[in-house]
């Protein structure tokens, strides 16, 4: 009810979707393409849709008797999440000075849908060990700092995050894993009959894998710039999510027993490179760069699953559910340094003169900074991006400690009954 | 083969899809800008597809041993809808009478679709308790009767309804409800072992509900104005879903026993925002109307399937397997009162003196209405929606309770053995 | 690794996703219609991507204890085969002479997807027969061969083949059946237990089916030429589907002891249509035609599964997993005919003059060309594919008869637990 009084007092419709204003601008002959920008935003933002609620929502369904917890719990902070932020980020980007009003449309849409990622990756690290309200809060949270963080480094320091490698992945996983890391359950292994899949359960992740491996293209080139960037970006995404899936199943066959494959890696590390190439996507990283980021990504999210997942959790005391710290937070991380990296390297014969300018932003108050310049900005995106992931996560964290959010018992977790109507009680002898 | 035949003598393609009159048109200057709708229609189409094959497919599939028979009669009805709905809208709208044939094109595929949405709408009622030939027929006379009334509402009344909620919903699920009242089951309680679901089929169901949700705003604008017009209905849309799944979870916690969330309640009553912003989608509801809108749906929905529909099965004797009735029936009454309120309650600043036209059509022989008669006229394409729904309903109900159409007995509704070869004989132990 | 040192010689962005470019062409006033034609191809791509890695992975799904093995070697093979195919298509068609580079674009994309199809479908020949070993193999030869004689196809008969009818499932269906008939495995019957379905594995394969159905309209239009030959083949396709739909079942049911209905049949035979309807899919083939197509498919395709496919196997020692023969073999024929015959009988009236210049490329070497002669060249395009289908296949399948490749025991095929870390053991006993 609250998001209705704070919408009916701050949101409207933007220029392009008001027939009133629509008309105005004919008029007065104010040039406008954004309305054909809603007919090249909209694929992407369905795709976008589809990876959120599906691609996310079943990527996690793959414990054995968490599944409604996965997919639902998924779609309700998903479905509060874009709410909040076509508030908070609509403050800071979409705010029109004359009326107070913040005017939204497609774009709009797309960005929420981006902010909403953030807090399902978080989301990822605490799976099965928290109640929907401590959820709830989470998201409350997670997108309040995500709007600020994201204007500070898309706006203040002008890095180019187009994927959302620094921004979406390296802050969600950041601020998942300090929450984890806050919330660490000494007993977990009480629950450990409730761990790990069944074969069905493993099939419908498979469903969420493939959604997001598919559209991550449309994710990378959403909102790249119109015409030659939105292009680069999905052909980089393409080909770095294809090289990550070759060496993600070699690795996983050469470093498991007996040389056999592991679900557990096909589900999440052949994502990795389309993390990794996030920010660089809509640069020239040239077709070779995007493979060879998805290699390198291949290789290490996989070892991460295999080496670092288990010492995370015994050394460090950050139970990961979901092994984000391999899918997300490590890939981020490449992905803010490729990208400062590429911007670093960037030259105008490659680019032309235009194309610097256009493709990062050099222009107003940006004009006369130099490509070296910006891969430094880029860097320090990357440190804000930390920082609000690992600051933000402790503090909502110590939050969520708090013993009034009705958490599962250490016995308890992973275990769909205890917030779910479970009609299914053959599921006992099924699954024991 | 009568499809074939009737296709032959009537189907042809429209000017835009066929090269001949491309040319012609070019050659005599005639403008086109049809070709350009392909293009704009088109990936709306296929999130439509999307919707009604695997959307309403997998919904369904949530009973436990009557998965086979929800995605396949599904499909089965939908193939079958689409050739007849192509026809029967066909001799309606697209009728060329200059030489007696229909010309198809891109839009009569979204609307064969959505005509088929209506007759999938009323399969949700009788569920697992008719045979594919029934099916078939229920889905020969609901094409029919859809393409007359929709002619009736938007031909004749000149209503508005971009998203359907009275053309599709509303006739839909009163169609089908009249059906299972007129084919009501005294001992349906003997097939109980197989009502209610099991684990996975939840999860299936929930593929369909997401793939429903997600697509909504395309569903919506599909067919809406082109330009401002579907974006709005999009944005719409979009609000008025995420704040029904708020109020849908919320209510299914607090009127269960121990606040557990119920699945069929966010199977279902997460997609009621879509149907009640149906007809409104494409007017200036603005962004906190469709969160009312949706804030409002998502508890009557949830209520409804708490207490009305045990009632409605107990006293009026209308068994409704997928309570069809909170999730189409009545948000799509709501969706047109919606509808006729915002239509009268239009003014020329907030659409502009041109937006009004074009919003309302209000051109030719209905340039001298006013927004308060149009208003009227969406409440009388209501009651015409409503009429045809029973008045159909009851009549097609008649023939199909006539004892040649092989339908199941009372002891083995909700049996997939019945028509499919179920080879998996272990079964019968799994789920007892 | 390979693979990034062939992408870093040869791979370089075309002209369209590079900003220098762009900016070069407008400065010196080349026109570019490329730019708008990422935004058309773009939707139809993510389709046709869908279709590869959702519809083709979760169709082959139906085995009990196969479906990891399906939807993550289908992943495997797909990811690895875009790579490849991006190299040996690019090498024939996207060459720069200039400076020796492959300048891709979102075209080369779909065209990569298009390519790896016919390796899956030659998959669904060998599932559970052969290791990921082989598979690699399969695939890299099945890419190169492809590309050569689409080479061959369509630019030296310079035959049309939108929907690939010829091209990839023709092709791709005999090279894999080829295959099949070289590993023959005479004591197969040894795994009998691990053969068949499981309730659960049948509804996971109706996922794929239905994505493969919703979205043959976009595969078949992905590459046909803009406007209305795209609308066209949308058009043609949904009509031929929606038309199969029905024959299927209907004889699914006829010919079935107690008339019902066989999970095979929907899941496969109701896409036959798509296949047949390829190659004259943005031919003036009109409705009825589309649905006569579809009609005859949907009859061959099911009787192909009930009476041929046991004979194969019984007295060709030809073992088909997946029933290739009846859903791509068999249909791709007809559809290779069916377009030729529609060209032979093509004329200026239906066509325009300019129209069926367009249509069927009679520009600069083929300006000479008459329909009746590109109705010949069609059939040898059929010929061609045919030959390197079964040609390719027998020598491919030789190289995979070298006892080096790991393959699965007689008694062990059909079983995921041999490639993949299974810990689910009580699956043991659920599916004896």
């Amino acid at each position: 009810m609250a998001m209705i009084i704070l919408f009916g007092i701050f949101i409207r419709y933007d220029s392009e979707s008001s027939p009133y204003w629509v008309e105005y601008k004919r008029d007065h002959n104010i040039s406008s393409d954004a309305e054909n920008d809603f007919y090249f935003r909209y694929p992407s933002f369905q795709d976008v849709h589809v990876m959120i609620f599906v691609g996310f929502g079943f990527l996690m369904t793959f414990l054995k008797r968490y599944s409604f917890g996965a997919v639902g719990f998924n779609f309700l902070i998903a479905a509060f999440g874009i709410q909040w932020a076509l508030l908070m980020q609509g403050w800071f980007h979409s705010l029109d000075y004359s009326d107070g009003k913040i005017k939204i449309g497609v774009e709009n849409l797309i960005n929420a849908d981006f902010c909403v990622a953030s807090c399902l990756i978080a989301y990822g690290a605490v799976l099965g060990k928290v109640s929907p309200v401590q959820l709830m809060v989470l998201t409350l949270f997670g997108i309040t700092l995500f709007a600020v963080e994201e204007y500070i480094i898309l706006e203040l320091l002008h890095a180019r995050d187009a994927g959302g490698s620094m921004v979406i992945h390296t802050f969600g996983a950041y601020y998942g894993l300090s929450i984890s890391w806050m919330l660490y359950r000494r007993n977990l292994d009480q629950s450990s009959r409730l761990q790990g899949s069944v074969y069905h359960s493993d099939v419908f992740a498979m469903i969420g894998t493939l959604f997001l491996w598919m559209f991550w293209p449309s994710f990378n080139s959403a909102i790249a710039n119109h015409g030659d960037g939105q292009h680069r970006a999905a052909i980089n995404t393409y080909l770095a999510l294809a090289s990550t899936v070759l060496t993600a199943m070699a690795i996983s066959s050469l470093f498991q027993k007996h040389g056999k494959l592991d679900m557990v890696h096909i589900q999440n590390s052949t994502l990795a490179g389309g993390v990794a190439v996030g920010t660089a996507a809509e640069f020239m990283l040239m077709p070779y760069g995007s493979l060879i980021v998805g290699f390198c990504c291949g290789i290490i999210s996989t070892m991460g699953y295999i080496y670092l997942s288990p010492f995370m959790e015994k050394h460090l005391k950050i139970q990961d559910t979901c092994g984000i710290h391999n899918l997300h937070a490590m890939p981020g991380v490449i992905g803010g340094i490729v990208g400062a990296i590429t911007a670093a390297a960037a030259t105008e014969p490659v680019y032309g003169s235009e194309g610097l300018i256009k493709t990062f932003g050099f222009e107003d108050h940006f004009e006369h900074r130099t490509p070296a310049e910006q891969g430094g900005y880029q860097a320090a995106g990357m440190c804000v991006a930390l920082c609000f992931g690992i600051g933000g996560g402790i503090i909502v964290g110590c939050i969520l400690r708090l013993p009034i959010w009705g958490d599962p018992a250490d016995d308890n977790c992973f275990n769909d009954e205890v917030y779910w109507e479970v009609r299914d009680k053959s599921l006992q002898n099924i699954y024991p």
